[in-house]
């Protein structure tokens, strides 16, 4: 059963009848049917009457409803307004623009806009880097999106992937001071979407893909990566797969197995488990088996493929090892699910080999239910926040692109990549490091600067590094 | 000659031997080369020296080395550093991302973004228009160049057009408190520029159209009315209009003549031009000739010709008068420029009707002097902040763009603009109006609030205001 969240958390404004004993009746109320109570606010004091808001946490919108339902019976209370703290949030759009110094009078505008600034344009016509002097450009990423595989939810569209995008913004700047912008496109055209990208891309320091679908994704981001000289990443794949590798380099450590002699199960041929599969190819890992919803891919498989799956035909399952998911298993050392809910059960997880490394990351509902796993594995992660060892992307796009921006990086290459996954790693300390304790924390705001650090160094090592770093 | 102005303003940085009557030496070299002095700051104080920051408007780059060299002559003084204001108010760009709410722990993350932002992003899936509650569509604008018409310069490109871009940005924030983010395109072909404002619509509320060349901005900006359902609006071209009318309204309430009945110059065929020739002629304005450089545009005309200046042809100047600007201006009861500077002169003014009325607009040098124009006009205006009534778009787009997002208006119609001369024409009391007081001041609040409301206003009555205005 689903536990109380934040997600959906209303706030109700009861009016009381203020006698004692009274709000430990709608206390009483709200904990019968499961709500979880958290701040309590006196609003004002009427005749005979307090006004109080009241927030609860609730499971889920029918949750949200038995709880006021219950209120509601309760003598001497009235219920003045609920309102859904999530949507309040929303209102109007969670990011907005800033100016830097102010425009109060003339001698501003002189400065900011015409006629001074007609100076600072030449100064960029005449050398066009200076634009990262004297432009957003230093600082700016945008967030592209068509809106095609947003979140779990799907291809909803560019307009309703927006709030995901303004949230995604928000991370930037909040963990790493970048001014991100969201871009959502109303086109699925691959070829378009390009066009777009190149064509905004003078305001922008980076650029960063998200939640557009496979296969169009890798085609997407492999041209833009080639025409364009600010780098461009798709977080749905290196980003997931960049924090995968951080956490399997730790759990290695607690295991005490050599990550090059691995077995690796990968469930999912999408965007994040094919760029995981490349990541741990590039470390050295060489039995590596990706399934999909038709059981392993091997070379020669005919049936439901795609470019990308006949590339990972070619590069992972050396063995040629055919059969479903949880045949495929049998002698795993790591499982690495980033496809869908329930897909595994118990009896895979006892044919893997001896201290099983499971990442059951398909969100909100994991590959198996982490309950179910957890008296059978070594090491279990998942991408959610209740429990141990949370793979999440924000801990490497803030720094990463970070890093990025202090270097004007002209590109994201795997050296990059590989510094953000070791960066990751190493903080956790080798001595507080146990099965449940392979990751560190999201809310570890010294992972972004650790990150950026790593991450600039490998620009600057391997050549990518712009001038004046 | 031109006056020293805070565009080309120095902070000199000056270690000075401290003793009595040593700055007054400073400030007469600063003064004997024409360094008109601002703010003094003492920096610190050293073993018998003090340090000062002193900061110079001066006239122009030339002008600033001299005064760095005048000062440097003086004894016992040392020049430890000069620095460049309007360059350093430029360093790193001058707009930032700033987040509505903070994202400090696990609860603010599952309410902004995962979990939570799911249930927001299926109610927009669910209803599209539901973006204006929830996303910054509600009160964002694209300003969208492609570099190739900026200010006095020319075509400089998308990288040295973005100083530019940033500063109308800080415009939109400052005096409307509207969210306005640069897209600086690297196209100039029209079909791709459509194509780009098309594809990142979703996440804008409205799209500036800025500094891009005639004629392609008028096939831009007519397709991109016809195909979006967003308020587009080509400043150059509509905001310029609609300040100069707001201007012409009061005018001729000074000069007592009536509107429909003036006889109108106009020196300039591209966007402003064309959009002024248009404002004019739907108020009702007969008797209006365009001149380029070829002269007046007739009907019939063969050279210099392009689908605008047809459009012109067809619909202005009736009388099918040729002949060169200097000709055409006989008999004329105003003259209004916006093309380049010195192009008429005082006989050409002496040519006109009586109480003549010159809107002599070229930036920063207007069609003629403002010193050789005054004495033989009735009312003078120009684009410079240093003579009286100003024409400036910044009187427009404000409060225009606040107006259109406040009733989420799905086009900028006829209506809509001269709803907005009108209002900024009002902002001038009809007791205070003379030659020296068309058009209110730029930094006079109330304009913004007044166009807004009745630009607002024009959009519910013409059918073009969306829901829940």
């Amino acid at each position: 059963m689903k536990i109380p969240s934040p997600s959906y958390s209303i706030t109700l404004r009861l009016e009381i009848v203020n006698k004692i004993g009274m709000f430990g009746k709608v206390a009483t109320a709200i904990g019968d049917v499961g709500g979880d109570i958290g701040a309590v606010d006196i609003v004002g004091v009427g005749k005979g009457v307090i006004v109080r808001d009241v927030t609860v946490n609730a499971r889920d919108e029918a949750h949200e409803r038995d709880i006021v339902e219950s209120v509601k019976k309760v003598e001497g209370v009235r219920v003045l307004h609920v309102s859904d703290r999530t949507f309040l949030m929303h209102h109007g759009g969670k990011i907005e623009i800033h100016n830097k110094v102010p425009v109060r009078n003339r001698n501003d505008l002189s400065m900011v806009y015409t006629p001074g600034v007609a100076r600072v344009c030449m100064a960029i016509h005449h050398d066009k880097e200076k634009a990262y002097r004297f432009t957003i450009k230093r600082n700016s990423v945008a967030i592209v999106t068509d809106g095609s595989a947003v979140l779990g939810l799907g291809d909803i569209g560019p307009e309703a992937a927006m709030p995901v995008m303004e949230g995604k913004a928000m991370l930037f700047k909040e963990f790493a001071n970048i001014d991100a912008f969201p871009i959502a496109l109303s086109t699925r055209d691959p070829e378009e979407i390009i066009k777009v990208v190149k064509y905004i891309s003078p305001a922008f320091g980076g650029i960063n893909l998200e939640d557009i679908s496979a296969p169009r994704c890798f085609g997407i981001e492999e041209r833009l990566k080639r025409e364009l000289d600010i780098p461009v990443f798709h977080d749905d794949q290196h980003g997931t797969a960049v924090v995968i590798l951080a956490a399997l380099i730790n759990a290695v450590k607690v295991v005490r197995k050599n990550i090059e002699g691995l077995k690796v199960v990968i469930s999912g041929a999408g965007a994040a488990g094919t760029a995981c599969c490349k990541m741990l190819a590039m470390i050295g890992i060489k039995d590596i088996i990706v399934c999909d919803r038709a059981g392993a891919i091997y070379r020669g498989r005919k049936e439901h493929m795609n470019p990308i799956k006949e590339w990972l035909s070619e590069h992972a399952n050396p063995r040629m090892v055919k059969g479903n998911l949880s045949a495929v298993m049998t002698g795993a050392d790591v499982f690495i699910g980033v496809s869908a809910p329930n897909l595994i059960n118990v009896a895979d997880i006892k044919r893997m080999s001896h201290d099983p490394i499971v990442f059951a990351l398909a969100n909100p509902e994991p590959e198996i239910a982490p309950e179910d796993a957890l008296p059978h594995v070594r090491i279990l992660a998942t991408g959610r926040s209740d429990y141990p060892n949370q793979i999440n992307n924000m801990l490497c796009f803030p720094g990463l692109f970070r890093g990025l921006l202090n270097s004007r990086a002209k590109d994201v290459n795997d050296e990059i990549k590989l510094a953000a996954a070791v960066a990751i790693a190493s903080m956790v300390d080798e001595n507080d490091l146990s099965e449940d304790y392979i990751v560190p924390s999201i809310f570890d705001r010294r992972v972004v600067t650790e990150v950026a650090s790593r991450v600039s160094d490998a620009a600057h090592n391997t050549g990518v590094a712009g001038k004046e770093g």
